[in-house]
């Protein structure tokens, strides 16, 4: 059913907050209904994160309205729901280009606008952030305001409790707003959201809900969702003084919980929490996806949606979410290799920091729920927990995204390798990630990887290697470390093992070209399927690598003995990488080649589509190919024989 | 005054806790005393931590009479509280070579002993580690008990709040202990401890300080102290269950706060808490130093001492400090061109976790007490709060250990490097620590660094060095790394610049040798000054790199060429380090040299002296020496003419 279109005169007159601040009282009602309906449009158009953004609409305006921006400083955490927020700031119309290549970040970024003073991706930085400007202003002299606009999955991060326990003691001025949804990404989890939980279980708290539920249940097309937006839920919810919290613990005086979708209760709120100084908090209560009914039911399936996602939704369908043929991701080989070894190995535990659905978990969760540790967004503890679970002959899996282990670096150097714990790192959206940008690279768990002591790491390139990686972390008597990226995965490349070790890299192809020009390709991880090609047109030899940890230096020395030049190709860090180790590894066993090493150059790479970015950083085909011609002193397309 | 001998008859029957569990309860007082004395004996004969020792002498004796170790286990954080623990789990004579090369490690070690379930050195590591092993006790049907014990200012890190956190919402069966004797190294900061104060302030517990404290007016020599532990403050003291705390809102049952000297309370605590199950917390109040008068009245001075450091306590003297003729410490240096800035530039604060003392800023906190942000145990949070005072125009400066470093990578990377904010890490203990060991190595700063876009990394070989490269950072429009070690440090080195950059290298000597044995040998950091008579001894061409990124690439390689190898040394990780990335460089701009790169090898390395590990990991200038010699193939005694 396609969005049916809709005026938005009030939000057309908003440039900037200024103008938004300009408005009757009156009229907010009705703009935050446009704002509800152009957030809609603009997803369907774009994709994007659209359950987070549909739940803070009033939060957004309310902000904004009460609030002297930029002069007083917003920090979003994590920034995923900032759509409106980059609406209402002059950058509404770019939004039509959000996540794509010159198109505005999914995130704040402080490159796009004096309205976002601090970028974000990963959570749980804003009461930091927010702390460090409300203690500059302090410095200086200056009376502005820093907010900081966090949700309770965020709040489970241990970053943030050394921020508040920070604030709290300083009495900084500083206002943090709890955005509790329930939910991070997943269902959140903790004893902190327990603590949320009393604390909404208030008898008018409960009476919204209600009301909630009556809604929802009926809950019909578009228009009359968003037309429920403002309906008369304003009564039962007042501004509530908080009872004893564990915020009030920490130094901070608690405010409410509110009802996040009573924009009349929000901007009194605000209008009051403006004129106090000192550490104060709010508990705003929010529903994600509000407004939308599927996303309201299902917060986790609509946390993210492609292009057309709305209208999709809105069609009654048995079979929206149709079966791909498409080969399937690594995340789901990696996944159902690890629900294998479970049902042999009792052993087997997985761990994850919030990221049941995004790691492939969710089978896993479904068949061995008492064997999954789901510790919320708090990588640090994750990676000492598996410790902990290892040392009593359990074999922890921790399965992360490659960006978010870089949160729990120190535990994976300290606590795990070492002790020398038998602990496996499934290390998914390893490289670059497309649309989410530099926060959320890949790019240093190579180069993180390659000199800690005793830890493992491979680099599979097929779905083949990754089974055989997984199941040799799995009888591995140390730490491992598993990287792949988000993408298809192909099957099996085939090629020659080396020698007879496990670990052993594969000869895909043998160069025919006569010495001087004899080429020896060496493709880590991913990036070898690109490589097939290319070998065949440039005849070179193609190895798959598969182990950059241990690496198999003395039948690559032997094999390249045979080359006049090496040319490694990664995703991932440039410097410090596996390339970079390899070919000083092949020197100091006495085979110095010339030599090239690709990969993730020394800069941070903009967001767009996979591939854009891989060609942002020369790693698309054609750039690696030209790359490698150049290398060789051969013209690209010219074959050698 | 030498410290009296004294008679440890139960003592030395203790082989293992079991035969602690064996004597007669009445006896265990005099046990206590005898540990006491012992403990002083020993960090008497070897140095080592004092302070947090003697605070937990009654403890530790409890915790194993009460709990079936090693069958239950004890999870120690940071685990330098530990010297009472290893003498009654059969380390007592080995104590004798206590952090010396094949001694006991100055924390636990899972290496050592069945008694050390898990390893530490970096804090609030423990709830989550030993939430491990009771959820594999869950899995594998074991009624073990496992207990943390944490302290105070380990809890400020966001690691245990996590957790906590999650313990607590799986109701795992786990008992934390928290220690707490108001302090960590430094006196503890936040709201946490504030609360803590709180639930101190009880007036059972008021009672007994107030005993504590004329107990100390009367303090007299080391024997009438010792004795003092058990006097009779135990009437005072009864289990107390504690009101509302922060920790009964993470899902825990609060327990205390109860005298940790009061043997009896302590033990039948414990003994009552073994016998539940769930999550448990229990808050036992120690006195660090504790029968030790100077000690008790200095906990910060006595944190650590030297060999002896106990009777020249012991001893009165206006003068037991003496003014060192020696040259100053890096830490120096460095504080003091802190202060000079801040002294000229009021944008220039600075941010310490928990380090003041160790990270020399004494003499900045006492200069501008609003101007020094002590976050507490909280690398995190000290990394990004600078990012968001770097926003405001701040020039933010973070004093931190490299070790401890790594737990901000993340932040290091997201919210600093990423958004190109110019903040100022000061980085200690850079390289091989000594004594500390591994744990606390600063192996990996210059392999993590060199991979990050943005970042400047100094490598400063001497105190001209470092003062300009903080000099540069503070004014650099971007992140910037300064890292050196834990020593004393040169005050010029001299040498010619090779370009006019200001980032350039120096060349401190030219060899006169005749190709093919010309030898450019590029030092890294503090390495440089042990070069000068190396590269002196075989001729070699000596540079002082001065700087990683930017790297001199030009420069060194017009340099370069008139040589015939390249041999290259930093007190860093070998893999990934300056040096790799170097040699490819130099290759890459065309001058493909056989290269030679030293530097931490690819495994941990064992406490000892510092030199003991420099010459672990062939850093000492006889093994740098004799490396160079070897690769370039002449006797390493014979210089080149």
């Amino acid at each position: 059913m396609p969005l049916s279109p809709r005026q938005t005169h009030l939000l057309d007159l908003i440039e900037r907050p200024a103008d938004l601040r300009a408005l009757s009282r009156g009229s907010l009602a009705t703009l935050a209904e446009e704002m509800r309906h152009a957030l809609l449009e603009q997803v369907e158009a774009t994709g994007g994160h659209l359950a987070a953004n549909l739940g803070v609409v009033e939060l957004t305006l309310a902000l904004h309205r009460v609030f002297d921006t930029p002069y007083d400083r917003l920090v979003w955490d994590v920034g995923h729901q900032t759509y409106l927020h980059k609406m209402l700031t002059g950058r509404r119309a770019w939004m039509s280009q959000l996540r794509q290549h010159g198109g505005p970040a999914g995130f704040t970024r402080r490159a796009e606008s004096e309205y976002d003073p601090f970028g974000a991706g990963h959570s749980s930085t804003s009461v930091s952030a927010a702390l460090g400007m409300a203690l500059a202003a302090e410095q200086k002299g200056e009376d502005r305001h820093a907010v900081a606009i966090i949700g309770d999955g965020a709040l489970t991060a241990g970053q943030a409790f050394e921020a508040l326990n920070h604030a709290g003691d300083r009495q900084a001025n500083l206002l943090v707003i709890v955005n509790d949804n329930e939910m991070s990404i997943s269902a959140n989890v903790g004893a902190l959201n327990q603590h949320l939980t009393r604390l909404r279980s208030n008898p008018m708290i409960e009476r919204f809900r209600h009301s909630g539920e009556e809604m929802l249940a009926q809950a019909g097309p578009l228009g009359e969702l968003l037309g429920s937006t403002r309906a008369g839920l304003r009564d039962g919810m007042r501004h509530l003084l908080g009872t004893s919290s564990l915020f009030e613990e920490l130094g901070f005086r608690y405010f409410g919980p509110i009802d996040g979708h009573d924009l009349d209760t929000l901007l009194d709120t605000l209008g009051n929490l403006r004129e106090q100084r000192g550490p104060r908090l709010l508990h705003v209560v929010t529903q994600k996806g509000r407004g939308l009914a599927p996303a309201e039911r299902d917060p986790v399936g609509f946390h993210g949606v492609g292009r057309n996602g709305v209208s999709r939704a809105m069609t009654p369908s048995t079979d929206h979410q149709p079966k791909s043929a498409a080969p399937p991701t690594w995340t789901e080989v990696a996944a159902g290799r690890l629900e294998h070894h479970a049902e042999q190995d009792e052993r087997v535990v997985a761990i994850t920091p919030a990221m049941v659905e995004g790691s492939g978990l969710k089978g896993f969760a479904a068949r061995f729920p008492e064997r999954l540790f789901d510790v919320g967004i708090a990588e640090q503890h994750a990676v000492t927990l598996a410790g902990g679970l290892a040392t009593e002959g359990m074999r922890p899996v921790v399965a992360i995204y490659s960006t978010f282990l870089q949160r729990a670096w120190d535990q994976v150097i300290h606590d795990i390798a070492l002790q020398d714990l038998p602990v496996t790192f499934l290390v998914d959206r390893a490289g670059l990630v497309g649309p989410d940008g530099p926060t959320h690279a890949g790019s240093f768990d190579l180069s993180l990887g390659m000199s800690v002591p005793n830890l493992a790491v491979a680099v599979p390139a097929d779905a083949h290697d990754l089974r055989e990686a997984i199941d040799w972390a799995l009888v591995h008597d140390g730490p491992c470390l598993v990287r792949y990226p988000r993408d298809r995965c192909p099957d099996d490349l085939g090629g020659q093992p080396l020698d007879k070790a496990a670990t052993s890299p594969r000869l895909l192809r043998r160069s025919e070209a006569q010495t001087p020009r004899r080429v020896l390709l060496i493709g880590i991880g991913a990036m070898v399927e690109r490589l097939i090609p290319i070998s065949e047109t440039l005849d070179t030899t193609l190895v798959n690598l598969r182990w950059a940890r241990p690496l198999a230096i003395a039948p690559l020395a032997e094999l390249a003995a045979e080359h006049d030049a090496v040319v490694t190709v990664e995703e991932g860090s440039r410097i410090g990488g596996v390339g970079s180790e390899l070919l000083l590894a092949l020197a100091e066993h006495g085979v110095n080649l010339p030599g090239l090493r690709l990969g993730i150059e020394d800069r941070f790479i903009e967001h767009g589509s996979r591939e854009e970015c891989l060609a942002d950083s020369g790693l698309d085909s054609r750039s690696i190919a030209a790359s490698i011609a150049a290398f060789i002193g051969k013209p690209d397309k010219v074959s050698a024989t």
